[in-house]
């Protein structure tokens, strides 16, 4: 029995987000591959584009970008520069098509807080307002219904599934300091000092502290969980290519014993597919979800301190992008959540 | 419907090659994992042992090797020390399981050229006549029926993908010349100060330059191509986990244009699922089969010099060992040779 | 005109930390290699264990350790084992020498917080006292004059060069954070699945939260400088063979603006030789101070979250451990303080 | 007593190659560096542009490149793109200034080469007839007196003291087979693709095979040797930043026995300070000349096969461009030709 498949379409396809999307969607048993736009790849291969594909993406890029896009497919992704799916999604909705948008434009749903962090006022506040934020863990059953789902920053995914047990909790009140190491991937494809292999190798530095754009959706999302508690956060680049390691700290405002965050954070997964709590010693390292939607968490406490100290790890370019838009899409097409995308990660 | 599923289990499975068979087969749609076991992990869950495989792989290692097995599994990887499969797959053989050895026991079909490289005489050498070289680009046919299969070296696979049609051509006499470059995880999981961080990292270096044991491999797979000649193998240690490049020099002994060579390529691997030749200017990098089984090859002609160069790339623990495996047991068990391994490489 | 030259000594040579004293010692213009010793390389030649070595120090190892050493050096280099320097360092000050110990037997002064951490009582409780902590930024008067110098770990150089002048400020009481991220060189030259090139690369881990012995360390550099605070010390590897980056979280109790703070750290180290405080958006990155002496240190304040943030980056084996115990060799027999350590880093 | 100094200029200091030069230089106790220049970074503090060298270059950038050195300098270093030396080297010479050319303008000596690789005509043919190729184990006397050096490229700097003693015996014909493995640093500091750290990392791949211009660079080499023969050069890129390592192969057409190959080499290398002939069997590693000006070198011999294997090791950065560059300078002006490079390679 064949099972039918819903149509599909990027936008993007030639950065490694849309890139990713394609290689988990091409082997997707629900999903037909349409279109793949790439702006200033016109009429290249994908195979050229990305040498892993030969052979699985028959299809040339098409130029044009999303404007054609809409009309033949069920669900649209966009992998687009910033501001670039404000102007897209109307459209795209509008023809029918629902959209995955893996970009920033629609995560901050205060239209002050977005103004305030992308130095512009949004232009479509009335879908900010009705664009789901992404993140199955803790917005599952809007997902299933959302034409607009803005799927959410890697820092945002590790350091939430690290801290949104704790914070949900009560027995913090900020504020939590989210130390967070990515590979470099998370930087995107274009050439840049800042990612000159030779520069970058042998080489951790820290960049933007405390003002980076990931900030705010961190507090948005605690407060979304009822917790308003502010953020501090420390992006620092590793040299490897994929991986994000959140280290996060919480100062403690009641008691809470270690034996009582692991209970947190085991209840608070338990049913969580993607979403593996280490026990005992075992600490969460990239590799270990490295090429996987995979989030691994785990609590310590020092009760001398005051301090809990949460830790997450996932693939910045899975759970923190095109892994978390496909479980975004299965929720909402109905799909079993893990269709696609349930394969152990890549070790060593 | 639920297809049937062969029974399958793996001595040593507590190294490389054998976690990674456990990982493509973890979602085999035609096999059920029955034992895992490694002499020294006895009782330890595998998730321990590779991390990656937490919520995989439920078994618990079993430490009594191999000695458990064949008689409820149809069939049994080997991924062991040098000499152990020697004593083992009689064994497993008489108990009706079919066998695919991962190491080099059965790999080298004379027993005198065993016994030069190996030091010691060849125990069972009726079983080495038996055995077949599991290349399924060569010996497809004899792989269906096999008891017991002997699956090439990581860069003997290299080396023969990239020069086979070159050397069947009968236009080079050699001595071939096979450049390989591979990554640190073919040297196996056991610290050395070979394979210590530090000593690795940032680092290229030749070793057993003309003496490694893989050369004879390569020379014996030339000969039964009907076409013996010489080959020089100088393996290199490149400062990566995974991928081998082979860049194999082949002096012409007859007309032989570019156009010619690639021609005789293609031709060659029209119909090969997991060898895919480029085109253009395009040549083989490691990063573009990472984590997948294919084969990328690529022949350029020199005619001045009078050689001809052909590249090849390969993920030297699928195509180079655990991919290859499941390709050869698909072989055997009537399954699409590509069942559970037609995935895109990652990337980047 | 020849300078005279003090006689120097290595126990431990064969160790990154020892090799890197040879290293840098090989051409100090006021130094004499006299032994090198390592209790397992008995009568091989240096560039044997280290090949860049080749050339630069004919002497053969001596596998007698620290037993022969003393009577004719002015001062020994001790980079052993944990416990060992105990039992040596007695003898060698008796035989005249004076001793630069680079491991940790020496460096926590209180004999309760040294049992507590190492498990054992500490055998020599006097010399405990009478030792030096060796970081000149603090106690370069002491050193001077000290014949035991404790050279203190990678980390707490580190975190103390980011930390002190906040700390002294009296405007933190903690608890401090210290994220520290250290390249694969710091676990030292011993192979073991730790450092094991294919589970190290590519992969970023948190390990011993909140346990490892450096930490109380670091509470004893802020005790010392007058200002006890609590410290929570969180190591990370990261996949690099050199640097330690270790970001620093401080509550504030008290007002402090930024520049308040950038002036702290401009006062207190404008006559330091090696720390070099960036200016404007610059922060630290390890690779600008690869296989050099320097620290390079930054701070930033949150005013509306109530921390400071301190950064800093050393080459672990440079400034954080071979080239600070250099530094303190000058300044112990009254070189120049800089001498045979005034060198550009590498880059890139 | 102060040594005198020379006065140094270099322009295109920005970039990789003119950056290593800065940071030699910067120590040399007979230079003294005068002008930096850099075109696109007009009035930078050199710190900016290198943060490694903060501290020991107060200069700023000068933007107007080569034209205003000369009259003010004893040698100029060009470390310029393609065809901008070929410009600036007739004025720079009649200012006065000798001029060491760390790019490929006055390489290949023959116009008809030159033109054929380079695709237009050389406009300064009489420079190219005085210029020396700057190899000091090839060329040392002609150095000392030369007002136009030619630094040689990095690559060929590593095939010719690779092959130069097996050449000059006359004893093979070639064609000789060059398999180079590069780090990224040698690509420039440019960004590209190309050098994009996400696709660089984990990855090997050869380029240009066969039509690298650095191949009729080495063939030059040879045939000033005496011995004209014709070279296959296939370099590579590989994961690490730093290092060129040259696998050299060798048809033999006369009786060489691995013994009397060793020892050509010996007896041609025993009085070059900066060729390491590696004996027993060590093997050459670019880690072991990290950040140095050595060249490590050793050699095969396989009887069956009739080839001669020949291994190189250098820092691509140092005897493949700056340090090399330095020591042509000592020779120019009558320094110790190790003065300012004598130092031991960083390890690990």
């Amino acid at each position: 029995m064949q099972m039918e498949r819903i149509r599909a379409s990027i936008a993007g396809a030639s950065g490694y987000a849309g890139g990713e999307v394609v290689r988990w969607l091409a082997r997707h048993p629900r999903v037909e591959l349409v279109h793949l736009t790439a702006f200033r790849e016109q009429g290249r291969p994908v195979a050229d584009v990305f040498p892993n594909l030969r052979g699985f993406a028959p299809q040339t890029l098409n130029g044009t970008g999303w404007r054609d896009l809409g009309a033949d497919s069920d669900v649209v992704f966009l992998a687009l520069p910033h501001g670039a799916a404000i102007e897209a999604v109307p459209q795209l909705l509008d023809r029918g098509a629902r959209v995955i948008d893996l970009g920033a434009d629609f995560r901050l749903k205060d239209p002050e807080i977005y103004a305030r962090w992308y130095g512009a006022e949004h232009t479509a506040p009335d879908l900010l307002a009705a664009a789901v934020y992404g993140l199955p863990e803790q917005t599952r059953e809007c997902i299933r219904t959302a034409a607009l789902v803005a799927n959410p920053g890697c820092y945002p995914t590790a350091a939430a599934l690290a801290l949104l047990p704790l914070v949900k909790s009560g027995l913090t009140g900020g504020p939590l300091i989210v130390d967070a190491k990515s590979g470099v991937s998370g930087a995107g494809r274009n050439p840049s000092a800042g990612t000159h292999f030779s520069e970058v190798n042998e080489n951790l530095k820290p960049y933007k502290l405390g003002s980076h754009r990931h900030g705010p959706e961190m507090e948005q999302t605690f407060a979304a969980a009822g917790a308003p508690v502010p953020v501090y956060f420390a992006p620092h680049l590793a040299p490897m290519t994929r991986g994000i390691l959140a280290t996060c700290y919480a100062p403690l405002t009641g008691d809470l014993s270690e034996e009582g965050a692991r209970a947190l954070y085991r209840d608070a997964y338990r049913d969580e597919p993607f979403v593996r709590v280490l026990e005992g010693d075992e600490l969460p390292q990239t590799k270990a979800t490295l090429s996987s939607n995979f989030c691994d968490v785990a609590v310590r406490v020092d009760p001398e301190r005051g301090l809990a100290v949460a830790v997450s790890a996932i693939d910045n370019l899975v759970k923190g992008a095109a892994g978390q838009a496909i479980q975004n899409m299965n929720l909402m097409f109905g799909f079993p959540e893990t269709e696609g995308l349930w394969a152990p990660p890549m070790f060593p």
